[in-house]
């Protein structure tokens, strides 16, 4: 129909859905390729994990996030193979052309050269993973609440998260909220409130990366709710029936949550890019791929420095930046501009750590306490998808803090296999 | 602890949790074993399946339902066996024993002896068959937008519901409804107004069992709604790429759901008791199972006679009828009180159709249109299982009725088979 410059963006994360956005009033085709059909709002994934939202609090369909941009369109389906020269990616068995390409695929977890770990250390990337590890944590509780063994209820009720940084904070801080407050009345064998807690952590603290003092007040926070916080402790195997913590400790767990290590997505590995070990690749100043003006990579998937010389965190905010910035060079160019460096601005980090807690920092303001999550549930709530998306998650929030009673604690299937529908043994 | 009966409950879904509320103040120790952590409340089911609702909405642990009743326990298992001479069933491999057995473990579909059509034409009785008919609907827009094949297009734009009874009937509007309004502008190829939605019935109304002139009232919405109805039309096969109806008529079609025909549990098929050609187990006039005093069929899953002499239907308030009336012969035989037989009140049908639209009959009240609607919606939240779900589902469709749009429209995975959690290949 058009001779517009055709912009290509893999990924409808936060990079992408805002390079895209960014572009609306360009004279630019957009086409966002995901081999999801939803944009998810990540910060809140653990609340589904931890049955605390749902799925669909959380995430939009990305036609929906797009329907009123004329210029983008979206294709659902898994990119095959990125052709930097011929300017074209595969995609669906067919190849589609681009003038301009964002790469914004993102990353998974990475097992430290143990895939084999996985299975039984889900990492918390997807709905799919939140899910999984909902039905872990649920399917637990059931079978110590069934089972006569007093070592393997001590093993069922023990639930090992591994990792230090936000993530793995507020899963753990969520998992002993649940445990204390939503379950405690459903039981009748077991004491949920005696679920054991352990978070493990390489460093030396939790949320080593935040400023002081907030990662000693979130030790602090997470020790009054109960959690076990293990330091300086490498996980050196996972099995089937716990963790194995460098040379010779061990704790028996039937729910691993691994929230310790990502690498880049294998989105654009056939391109001849240069890749970090971790699979994620280093960009220009600009967020072009060194020797392809018309490739950018933004999101957690780029290696990039911020103006201080540390490299720029995978959270959020980046990601938008980036997406935005991406954009912005696109239309540049069309002008004949030059292309300026990306600058990240930090406008601080934050983590929930249970029900009412949290830790916070901006600039030279340190929160923590309450006043810390009125900030988080503030902030996390103005940035969610939609405005609908605010409203239901705003009154699940208020229910649950004044009833303790979550809304979303189901398991669809007891199995893991079971997914593909109604089995026809009973 | 005590020595108190003990009423054994399988299944949680009407007929189990009536069961078990109505003894909550009997001197006997309740136990609800069901496969899944939820009772769900099946007549919006449809409604996860077409995307308007989330699983959360219609569904609530059972060990949360019963929270609060002191005499209840949940467990969270298959039955393996019912034994009736020892008084004992085995579930996860242990055997539990019990003075008063409630069989309650419903119905599932029934393939009229073709198992091999279930996986091309999925029923919807569970979350996880109603997420994966979703999955299917929107993917098979997806797959249309993308597709440059004309024919192939217009089978994926083809969806064929398989029996006009209630489901069949809401199922095909609501295909209908978010193919008309909420996907119109999601898509930039294809037009989603142009799918084509035929819903195949054997007898010659749809509604059958439902009295004059509703049959015919609602042949007429859905037709106004763009619904192909084709009566007297029996299905001699199912396959990947249709349906075969007849002796030689064809429907290409690569979304095909089942909702028309039913079988009896499998729960109690080991324990000697009279059954049904469709496995369902018919029961004396008060529920109990012949030559079984101490075990009840409830729900679904029991055959029983109407005073007037016609089969009890299979809906949710004649489950929770016969719920209750075991209950209470339970109660009375505590009391040497002497059994009476269960006799069901039938206070009327309905089913919506489409966005606004429903029929509906109590007694001599026949309404159709708007009007049936608004009962309809009255009704359904007042009867849903939480006051949290009460206001959630209500503000949601008050949300989708003013903005055309509906909340759930997520696919977690593009793949049925993708659910274990995130592949590694990208």
């Amino acid at each position: 129909m058009t001779a517009r410059p055709r912009v290509l963006i893999i990924g409808g994360g936060f990079a992408g859905i805002s390079a895209a956005k960014a572009l609306k009033r360009a004279p630019v085709d957009v086409t966002v390729v995901d081999r999801r059909n939803h944009h998810l709002f990540q910060p809140l994934l653990y609340q589904v994990a931890t049955a605390a939202l749902a799925p669909a609090d959380i995430a939009e369909p990305i036609r929906t996030v797009l329907r009123k941009q004329a210029n983008a369109k979206v294709v659902l389906g898994s990119v095959q193979s990125v052709d930097a020269g011929h300017k074209r990616i595969q995609v669906n068995d067919a190849w589609l052309d681009f003038d301009w390409l964002i790469i914004a695929a993102g990353v998974r977890h990475s097992y430290f050269g143990h895939p084999e770990w996985e299975e039984h250390a889900p990492g918390l990337k997807t709905i799919g993973d939140a899910l999984e590890i909902r039905r872990r944590i649920l399917m637990a509780f059931e079978k110590a609440e069934w089972c006569e063994d007093a070592d393997e209820r001590q093993r069922l009720m023990t639930f090992v998260v591994v990792g230090g940084g936000a993530t793995g904070v507020e899963v753990a801080g969520a998992i002993a909220d649940i445990a204390r407050l939503t379950l405690a009345k459903d039981f009748r064998n077991i004491d949920t409130t005696k679920a054991r807690v352990v978070l493990v952590e390489g460093g030396s603290q939790v949320l080593g990366v935040y400023p002081a003092p907030l990662p000693e007040r979130a030790n602090t926070q997470l020790s009054s709710l109960g959690v076990e916080i293990q330091l300086n402790t490498s996980v050196t195997g996972v099995d089937e029936q716990g963790v194995q913590l460098g040379e010779d400790k061990r704790i028996e767990s039937a729910t691993v949550v691994w929230a310790a290590g990502v690498q880049g997505s294998s989105v654009g590995a056939d391109a001849g890019f240069e890749r970090h070990r971790n699979g994620r690749i280093p960009v220009n100043a600009d967020l072009s791929v060194p020797g392809h003006d018309h490739i950018f990579v933004a999101g957690d998937q780029a290696v990039v420095m911020g103006a201080d010389g540390t490299p720029v965190p995978g959270v959020a905010p980046a990601a938008m930046q980036m997406g935005k910035h991406v954009a912005a060079m696109i239309i540049g160019s069309l002008k004949g501009k030059k292309r300026t460096p990306f600058r990240y601005t930090d406008r601080g980090q934050m983590a929930t750590i249970g029900r009412a807690r949290a830790i916070a920092a901006t600039g030279p303001l340190k929160l923590s306490g309450f006043v810390a999550w009125l900030a988080w549930v503030f902030i996390h709530v103005l940035f969610l998808i939609t405005f609908r998306n605010r409203v239901v998650v705003m009154l699940k929030w208020a229910w649950s803090w004044v009833l303790f009673d979550s809304s979303s604690r189901l398991v669809w299937e007891t199995e893991p296999s079971a997914h593909e529908g109604e089995q026809p043994s009973s």
